[in-house]
């Protein structure tokens, strides 16, 4: 999951220097911010310290991160002279050029044994930020712009479709070994327009991409779909905690290999606690290959550095048994 | 839904004269604005003007409605005083009284074609309420409130299945010819959590109603649990507009009736496509009997009446090629 340190304190220290977007915007704090839970606590994979909304930032929208709120776009989307102003221009990728050095960097340090993983938000997901402007409890302009302006709502897909698929190929071309596409707000959709806007749209990043490295989608709140996303070109699935494990499992049925799905809030609970929790998410996979544990989305901020220990462990000495030749 | 006047300047110009409590606790006001869609749209059935945060409140807790910011209990039950605090005292019907008052003022006006539905909400759903205090982004307290403190926990699950059971029997009693239990909080459990917390509790209130009234249960967010929310002992699921109709039909076969599930957020947009979208809510259930139509979760208080009353025609004139007889 992408917020990966937030909860460390050497995280914290670094980040208190500088603020949001100038640790995103530099490619040496970002490539040391990427490689702290590696050092501190010897994960399996690394994934790259951005964000998801670089890429409208880069399209011409004004980002902040106002501390207590989360990210503001100063010009949200909401009508077409608004939409009509945004073009992937020529300098799309000089603009995103800070990513590939941050990836550069981290993979001139990172062990060759780990992975470093590329992301991005889905164009539904960032479609909806962009219409938004803001954090919100309904969501209710980005949903009823599907309804109210269907064309303008089309336009935008398309373009941010274009440049999901642009910055994901930057970040494979400097090095990144996987991608991840984070629709985040899968869940604001029914399962018929899931499929007619957003994973349709994922389907296309996923195609332009001709398998250059693998893929996985992780759709939260889409537990309603396990089995079109395993048709979606993506190698593997992100479980959210509310989608039960087993049950993709059965769905999926080998076509797409999974990951997660530990609730992040059993984090906040206690070490004894803690490893009961991810004993039965590897019970609930099951025997046999084709799971990656994960979380079942980001880690909270709060959360015990210990208790992260204590879940990294019990993967470790718990997980071989499942993956046992029967 | 229960939210039903909100979006009526008859309601609004009410409800400027007192504040929400107020309101609630006024059984003729509470029946006056019970009775406000019945008698200016002609709606189906009248659903009691009443909130579910007054059983809390009749346990002994201190609550109200911020404007701007919604229900708020001044003392929230994070530890075990706060817990053991809280008794099912012998006034705890008299301290409803009020609620018994205004369905009995309802059923004296409400013509006898038109039930009145009474409704609680589920134990799992008043605990989060009681835990957090307030509105929150991540509801920590509350689930790690699971973790943390389990035997605690399960004795205030236990006080409130009684609360919710004789709340409903109090209403039933005055006159209530159906009732609805809501589970507005039912998705921030996983499947496991959702099916041996809220569908546990919510069995035993059903089990202890006895048969007495129609049952309906409204679990938001819990589309994973159709198939186990069937043989819950309710007579009908109210289904989310997250969830696919067609799909959850398919999945309870007949042993229940459906209720749902137009997304709310179709009301904000134009005649017309509430048309079409009413239309395919109604396809998606398909041909036959047991259908209520709905929205999958709670009216808007923006919603234009023009598109309400689009709706209302639409489900009349549609509807009945949908209950031929084949």
């Amino acid at each position: 999951m992408r917020q990966a340190g937030r909860y460390l304190p050497q995280y914290r220290e670094l980040r208190g220097k500088v603020t949001l977007l100038e640790a995103f915007h530099s490619p040496e704090i970002a490539a040391e911010l990427t490689l702290q839970p590696i050092e501190l606590l010897s994960v399996d994979a690394a994934i790259i310290y951005s964000d998801i909304l670089l890429i409208p930032e880069a399209l011409g929208m004004s980002l902040d991160y106002i501390p207590g709120k989360g990210p503001v776009f100063g010009n949200p989307l909401r009508s077409e002279p608004n939409v009509e102003r945004l073009r992937i221009k020529s300098d799309f990728e000089d603009k995103l050029s800070f990513v590939s050095e941050s990836i550069r960097n981290v993979k001139s340090k990172l062990d060759s044994s780990k992975p470093l993983i590329g992301f991005v938000g889905s164009p539904w997901t960032l479609a909806v930020y962009m219409i938004e402007g803001e954090s919100s409890k309904s969501f209710v302009n980005a949903k009823t712009f599907i309804y109210k302006e269907p064309d303008l709502f089309k336009e935008l897909l398309e373009l941010l479709t274009e440049a999901v698929t642009r910055s994901l190929k930057l970040q494979i071309n400097a090095g990144a070994d996987l991608v991840q596409i984070f629709d985040s707000w899968a869940g604001l959709l029914n399962p018929q327009q899931f499929s007619d806007i957003s994973l349709a749209s994922m389907k296309e990043v996923i195609k332009n991409l001709d398998g250059s490295v693998p893929v996985i989608v992780f759709a939260k709140g889409a537990g309603h779909s396990v089995d079109v996303l395993a048709d979606s070109g993506a190698d593997c699935l992100g479980i959210d905690w509310g989608t039960s494990l087993s049950e993709s499992r059965k769905t999926v049925n080998n076509r797409v290999a999974l990951q997660g799905n530990l609730d992040p809030v059993v984090l906040l609970s206690n070490p004894e606690k803690v490893r009961e929790e991810t004993i039965k998410v590897l019970e609930a996979y099951g025997k046999g290959n084709g799971h990656i544990f994960n979380l079942g989305h980001g880690i909270l901020p709060e959360t015990p550095v210990e208790n992260v220990k204590t879940l990294i462990e019990t993967v470790r000495s718990e997980s071989p048994e499942f993956h046992k030749e029967s």
